[in-house]
C-alpha cells in the first residue's frame, strides 16, 4: 500500500495564500497520507511577544524551558489545529498528532559534551502500531515536531528528522514516498535558475554532481537524508515547491530521488 | 462495555501536586476511558503576558480572536500535551485530541439576538467513529475543549458541555459512567461542611433537596445537566474530588446521580 509523507516547511506556514494552496493540493492527495509541519515564524513572534529571549549557540535555536512551552503551544496547539481545521473543511479526515500521542515517536534529550542543547529530543524509536491502525481507517496524520522521552518530558523535535524517521519507521508497512518541500522548484543544476531543476537523481548521479560542485553547501545534508532514507526501506524522496504538491508525487515537478 | 469520562476542572491542572495524584489514579482507572481537561488560570496568564484584554459580558468572558488564539494554545498545545506525556510516563496510552481532531464534536459558532459571545462553539454532534475505534484499540483519549465547525473554523467549548456530549454520543455503544471532579467532595447537604456529602442522589430525591433549598445556586445547573446526561442514555454521573478518582468511580466517594 502507497503512503506519502510530507513535509512543509515554515514558509509555507507562514503565508496564508501558499498555505492555502497546499492544503486545497494536500486534500486532493489519494491514498494514505502524513503531514509534518515546522513551526515557521510563529513561534519566534509569540516568543517575542512574551518577551522570551532567544539563546543561540552556534547559530542553533537552545530549546530552554520557557522556548519548550512556546513551542509546545504554538506547533501543537495553534498551527496543528488550525491545519486540521482547515483540512476537515476540505473533506479531509485529518488527525493531529505529537509524537507524545499514543507514544508515536520517542525520542532522549540531547547529550553534548560541550553544548546543552535543552529540550531537544533526538529520535529512539516511531511506534508504528497506532499510526497504521489509523492510516487504515483511511485518516490522515498531521504531525507537529513535539516528542516525547516516555518519562513524562516533551521535547522539541526537528520537523525534517521527524518526517523521516516517519518514513523510515512506516516502509516496513507502507510504500512511502517522502515529500520535502521548500521554497525551491528542486535540486537545481544552477542555484540562481529555478527553471534548471535536475528531475531525477541517483546515488552515481549524486556523487557525480557533487564531485563537480553543482551540488553544494545546504543542499548536501538535505540530499544525504534522502539517500539515508533511501537506504532505510523508503522508495523514493522528492524534493520541490509546495505549491506543486500534485505534480511532485507524480513526478512531474520537483528532484526525485532514487536509490540507485 | 464499560467508559469512564472524566472532566477535571481548571483547579487541578494549576495545582502540580493536585494534578500529580489525579493522574496517578487516572492511569489506574480499569477499562476504557476519557479524560476532558478545561483550562485554568493558564490561559488568563499567558493573555495577560501577551497583552491581550479579556473582554467580558455579563460576567462571561468573550472569545474574541485573539483569545480564541490564546486557548487554543493553551488548552490544545501546553495542557493537553503536557497531561498525555504525563500520563504516558504512567504507563496509559494516552491520545490528545480536540473536536477538530477526527472531526470528532462538530459545533457551530453561538448565535444570540443582543450578544456576541464571539467564537463559542455550541455542539453539534459528535461523531463517534473514530473515537470507539481508539478505544477499541485500547487507547486513553485526552480532549481538550476546542471544537471546530466543519468550515475550518476552531471554536472555544465549555470543557464540561464537551464531557456530557461525549458520554451522551458513546453512550449508545458503552455503559458511560461521567465523572465530574471539582473542589468539593460533592454535592453537600451543608454546604460549609465537606462531610456531609450526599452520596446518592435521584430524581425524587433532587426535588425533594431544590423544594427544600438545600441545593440551590450554581449546583442546580450541575445536577440539571446530570439529570439531562441520564435521560439521554448516560448510566451513572459522579460529582466529586479529583484526588478521590478511585473511591469516586467505586461508590466509596463524592454523590453519584443516577435516573430515577
Amino acid at each position: 500500500m502507497e503512503l506519502s509523507i510530507i513535509k512543509i516547511g515554515g514558509n509555507i506556514i507562514d503565508d496564508e495564500g501558499k498555505l492555502g494552496v497546499f492544503l486545497d493540493a494536500f486534500a486532493e492527495v489519494k491514498g494514505a497520507k502524513i503531514l509534518v509541519h515546522g513551526g515557521g515564524k510563529l513561534a519566534t513572534k509569540v516568543a517575542e511577544e512574551l518577551e522570551i529571549g532567544q539563546q543561540l549557540v552556534d547559530g542553533r535555536r537552545i530549546t530552554d524551558a520557557e522556548t519548550l512551552r512556546v513551542v509546545t503551544m504554538v506547533y501543537a496547539g495553534t498551527i496543528n489545529k488550525q491545519i486540521v481545521a482547515r483540512l476537515q473543511s476540505r473533506g479531509c479526515p485529518a488527525i493531529g498528532l505529537t509524537g507524545a500521542d499514543g507514544d508515536a515517536i520517542r525520542s532522549h534529550k540531547r547529550s553534548h559534551p560541550t553544548i546543552d542543547y535543552g529540550f531537544v529530543g533526538d529520535v529512539d524509536v516511531v511506534n508504528t502500531g497506532l499510526l497504521t491502525s489509523l492510516l487504515a481507517l483511511d485518516r490522515t496524520l498531521v504531525f507537529a515536531p513535539i516528542t516525547h522521552d516516555g518519562k513524562g518530558q516533551l521535547l522539541n523535535t526537528n520537523a525534517d528528522t521527524i518526517a523521516q524517521e516517519l518514513a523510515r519507521g512506516l516502509s516496513t508497512a507502507f510504500e512511502v514516498s517522502l515529500v520535502y518541500s521548500f521554497e525551491k522548484s528542486g535540486v537545481l543544476l544552477n542555484a540562481d535558475d529555478e527553471g534548471s531543476v535536475i528531475g531525477r537523481i541517483d546515488a552515481a548521479t549524486y556523487e557525480n554532481l557533487k564531485a563537480r560542485k553543482v551540488i553544494f553547501a545546504g543542499m548536501i545534508p538535505k540530499l544525504d537524508n534522502a539517500f539515508a532514507a533511501l537506504r532505510s526501506g523508503v522508495r523514493k524522496v522528492i524534493i520541490g515547491r509546495a505549491e506543486d504538491l500534485s505534480l511532485l508525487l507524480a513526478g512531474r515537478s520537483g528532484t526525485t530521488i532514487i536509490h540507485e
